[in-house]
């Protein structure tokens, strides 16, 4: 059912050999659930893995099954678009410790029968990466054309540059970072401690107590999505106007259309994702430090790579800012790896590689096509031609 | 008892002729907390008027009756100090919607003998500033020499300024802005609905249930301090290391040095500070406009002003960014007011006017020397020679 044009699909990994986490925990039989968009064709060289974010998942092209809106990625993949799927096969996997049918905190243990919550082993990105090398295996596929992902996708996709070279063609990191620095962190952490302060919260234990954290969850949702966006992009779409009325109204009503924007935000999110989860994800991410690995030089953690890379940032985005991406870029040059660096004006902040941004598709095009062309894609002068 | 050399004094104001707020409603007989430091002249010309910070309170230059800790501006205020107080008659009151003393939610409302929780009226930054020109009166002071304050305080500074020209010699705003960003907006809201979600808020009522929502204001804190802090200050003063362990434990405990001093910060303002408080006060912040008031034209808002003033940002401070105190210059400069303004290099971000910075202080400490020398203070050259 790979081959589908567009598919989804549930498979129970690690049943003959369990995945070691880099807790020390193995984890065994464990589902991870994925879609897939195009075809991969006979030679098995044009698979593309994205790799979703921190509150992203598996439906990039697709309606998505809880919120009945378009993929998180749909300007980006599809027919005819950037990530042709008319020529590229696209993997994407809900990362483990996800909520969207992946093994973490909200699906079943199977050694108890009952849902994990707390339970669930503390998982890096690294265990990530690993899951989804077992998932390429399943599928039969030895060689990624590209991996590619935005934010934590690009900690993916560094992580299985570092460890993977041989497996991957190219590797596109986007607005993120090779750590998490102590601001990082501190904005995790609140978000934790709010879902940790929600009573409903029930010490991790509420699927099982029948109760929903869902107040801390919408305020780690609300400071999570400030950092999203510039200050530039806030002025501009809401500066300090009024919501549905003419005066304020000397309360604590949302009277400003941004309070109004993040109380949607925060009660949205609440249908769709899993508190635990989002303790488990901002925890990898939290821990990932590719540098530290390598005793504090980030070149060798890709030494002697034959990947090309294509590292971009966006000049607003001030949660993983430029300066993060040229730190990768010098570690790349430190040890004469291919990259293409760019830097995209923008003044969308973080949340600029999920929207509509004509140079970074630009850029993004014109390395695929290249690395297309160079790593000698059969179906390359079909598509271009079709 | 004002002209003692350090006194706390509380006063009942509004008893002849109520305060009318912005609101609209009108507060009697209401209490206002206050610290005076230094001997008020003969001619009663040397009175500043320090304008405290949302979390700050009137104990700027002696022990916190409830943290036991010094001062918030003992670095600046007292004998021989920048605000040196053989010189001048420092006067610093608890805000409207304060907690330590003044009216505000926590207090008692005297018509119906209860705590006023969310009773209390929504106040603003002008209503503060009314509450401040009463208290002068109080005091027989008619002329300010000096009134000057850091982040919200500031923006009293600005309102002085804007209200009261003719009572102030020199305005003195530091790290402050003449209206709050969507962004400023955005992170005040995430600190309320933090508060507001706790269950121990129990609608704004938990003083007569008998709570404390002690987690949603620790939240609130924790996430504002982020706020205070530079990228760089965070890097450099906690970077990814770890609380007291060698390796991270793949939980949800404290393991980065960040985390826990966040958590620290959350926990210790819970025992010094109100949550409704955090409500009222923050709103008051939101609700600043000062050129909204003259219909865009910032400028309108001190024509024809005396005042002298000295505008001071810091480099590294993303709460109230240079540009913001910039905006203020410009609109001091187009109705040709007298004007000095310097950004402060420094990576301490907001919370820098709290802090040890020699240039601030060199700028600050030229300015005042100026200004009491122009203003012809009767102690000035007898001070100097002391």
């Amino acid at each position: 059912m790979e081959n589908d044009p567009e598919a989804q699909a549930n498979v129970f990994l690690g049943v003959q050999r369990p995945l070691r986490l880099e807790c020390g925990v193995e984890l065994k039989n464990f589902p991870v659930a994925y879609q897939t968009y195009g075809k991969l064709n006979t030679e098995k060289s044009n698979a593309i893995l994205v790799c979703h974010a921190l509150s992203g998942d598996q439906y990039i092209a697709n309606t998505h099954p809880l919120t009945g809106k378009l993929g998180w990625w749909e300007l980006v993949v599809g027919p005819g678009k950037l990530l042709d799927t008319d020529k590229y096969f696209i993997i994407c996997s809900n990362i483990l410790g996800g909520c969207m049918g992946t093994a973490g905190p909200r699906e079943i243990n199977p050694d108890t029968g009952k849902c994990w919550g707390l339970d669930f082993p503390v998982i890096t990105i690294r265990d990530m990466v690993h899951a989804q090398a077992m998932l390429l295996d399943h599928l039969q596929i030895e060689t990624l054309f590209c991996a590619i992902g935005g934010s934590m996708g690009g900690m993916q996709v560094l992580e299985w540059a570092a460890t993977y070279p041989e497996r991957l063609c190219t590797a596109v990191p986007i607005a993120s970072a090779s750590h998490h620095s102590a601001q990082n962190i501190a904005f995790d952490e609140v978000g934790r401690q709010a879902i940790m302060a929600d009573p409903d919260w029930r010490g991790g234990n509420y699927q099982e107590e029948g109760t929903i954290p869902y107040r801390g969850l919408a305020i780690a949702r609300m400071v999570a999505h400030i950092t999203y966006l510039s200050e530039p992009s806030l002025q501009r779409k809401f500066g300090r106007r009024l919501q549905d009325r003419t005066a304020v109204t000397f309360g604590f009503d949302a009277d400003f259309q941004v309070e109004s924007y993040l109380r949607h935000q925060g009660s949205t999110f609440v249908d769709r994702f899993d508190a635990n989860s989002y303790l488990y994800i901002t925890r990898a991410m939290d821990y990932f430090d590719l540098e530290g690995r390598y005793n504090g030089v980030l070149g060798d953690a890709f030494r002697n790579t034959k990947t090309r890379f294509c590292v971009i940032s966006f000049s607003s985005d001030w949660l993983y800012p430029t300066v993060e991406s040229r730190r990768i870029v010098h570690a790349l040059n430190s040890v004469a790896a291919n990259v293409s660096f760019a830097e995209i004006e923008s003044d969308n902040g973080h949340d600029a590689f999920l929207l509509e941004e004509p140079e970074f598709w630009r850029v993004l095009s014109g390395f695929m096509d290249g690395a297309a062309e160079h790593f000698g894609l059969p179906n390359y002068a079909l598509s271009k031609t079709d």
